[in-house]
């Protein structure tokens, strides 16, 4: 098997190519998959990105992101609901069976992170049945706890998982990021509870590097610059009978400031130098 | 009782005021104690410290604070072994029965997690009975876990309760933050035995607001203007039995710039508003 054989590149991590020009410097580089975001595949054409990423032979490991379902202002809500069902839509177009989900922050002026957090679990059952029609898999991603007021109330994997298992292992799972888990203890265990059940949907990379930036989003670090373990993690996944794609996502201005082909060539070897050999 | 009668100003909340200036407006505003960081403390003398609090019929409910203790270097760590001797020694001399620990980060070019909590856990053992010598408690106080690279390897509640528990609780207990702990949904449990076993040694204050600032350490938000409900977490604190100070730590720079008595005043008023009444 190839060295590059599980590796996805998360269309993030080189936002500065267009579709077409990830599609192909994939394709010149042996990569066989990709993560892909609504925004730029909605902008390119659903159907034509589709068309796109199937005839370069790419799978398409993910999509990223449906969730922001926190609200509680109903029509905020439906209107939440309407559009993660649209992400579903464009899910099952590209051909992934998996929608990552990023379950959204307090309201604002809330300071009820349960509540938030059950009315992510009530979206999920609404959200849940229409993804499995569609052949859809929904993956929790839990974020790294600075998120948790104002992007994603979801903060270990450890609620990502009993939020998951309210409902069938086919319609929701989780989402592994190592940026987001790499300091809890308690996260092995739920890996492998999580893929004894089926629901590990999806595994992505990023290294932690300090000091954070200011809004502490665009820091996250190239593999084997920073603080994770990632044959660890790797190793976590793999004991925990994880098979599928393993997505680099790493939201980097150092990156985005680079050449995009020489930007993804270089994420390739490290995933290879510290990921895989 | 009166309304302030439970707070306690941490030093670094006000540090544009001097010692002498932070004691005189204590004693101005009814603010009955404080917690006191070493650093100011040795400038102005440890004896003369203790001296002008007890003068000023202040209690000292904390020294911050010791730790840093994980580094492998064999010289390194005797050395933070020797320094938190002294610190202990400082925290007896100023009459407060509670030092702080933070326990570091992952020494340069580590991805040793576990391996630096051991370390952590390792210098317990050595500085417990010292400490219990000196009358004094050592509280390990978990730090959020965007800490845990560079400054505190111990992210959690559990965490923290985990390594105090292989030691006795008059030697070793934990501290509680609020910014550090309230996104976790294990927290209230953790405390809820931490207090049934005498080991709550401090609680601290801060809210939590955003965007964090770039090395996210001086965003702390005043108790508010935040995502943290105060009076839950003080909810939780009493349900577990704790009675004793209830200390305002605020690192922030919208603070450090007012007049240090206006900081100082604003402070109380927000602890009565959010906390008390």
């Amino acid at each position: 098997m190839s060295d590059l054989a599980r590796l996805s590149i998360n269309q993030m991590t080189v936002r500065q190519l267009s579709l077409p020009e990830l599609a192909r410097t994939c394709v010149e580089l042996g990569v066989p998959c990709v993560g892909l975001w609504r925004e730029p595949v909605q902008e390119y054409g659903v159907g034509a990105a589709a068309g796109l990423v199937r005839d370069a032979g790419l799978r398409v490991s993910t999509l990223c992101r449906g969730g922001f379902l926190t609200a509680t202002d109903p029509g905020a809500r439906e209107a939440a609901l309407a559009d993660n069902r649209r992400a579903v839509d464009e899910a099952a177009a590209l051909g992934t069976g998996t929608l990552v989900l990023v379950s959204g922050g307090l309201p604002a002026g809330s300071r009820d992170l349960r509540g938030a957090r059950e009315r992510v679990a009530d979206a999920l059952a609404e959200l849940g049945p229409y993804a499995e029609g569609m052949g859809v898999r929904l993956a929790i991603e839990p974020l790294h706890p600075m998120y948790a007021a104002d992007r994603c109330v979801v903060s270990t994997l450890a609620q990502a998982l009993d939020l998951a298992e309210r409902f069938p292992a086919r319609q929701v799972g989780v989402a592994v990021d190592t940026y987001h888990v790499w300091w809890d203890d308690t996260a092995p265990a739920r890996i492998a509870r999580a893929g004894a059940a089926g629901r590990l949907h999806a595994f992505q990379l990023a290294d932690w590097t300090t000091p954070l930036p200011a809004g502490v989003l665009n820091g996250r670090g190239r593999l084997g610059d920073g603080a994770i373990d990632m044959r660890e993690w790797k190793g976590h996944m793999d004991a925990a009978g994880y098979t599928g794609a393993i997505e680099v996502e790493l939201f980097s201005e150092e990156l985005w400031a680079m050449d995009g082909r020489e930007a993804l060539a270089r994420t390739a070897e490290r995933f290879v130098t510290h990921v895989i050999r």
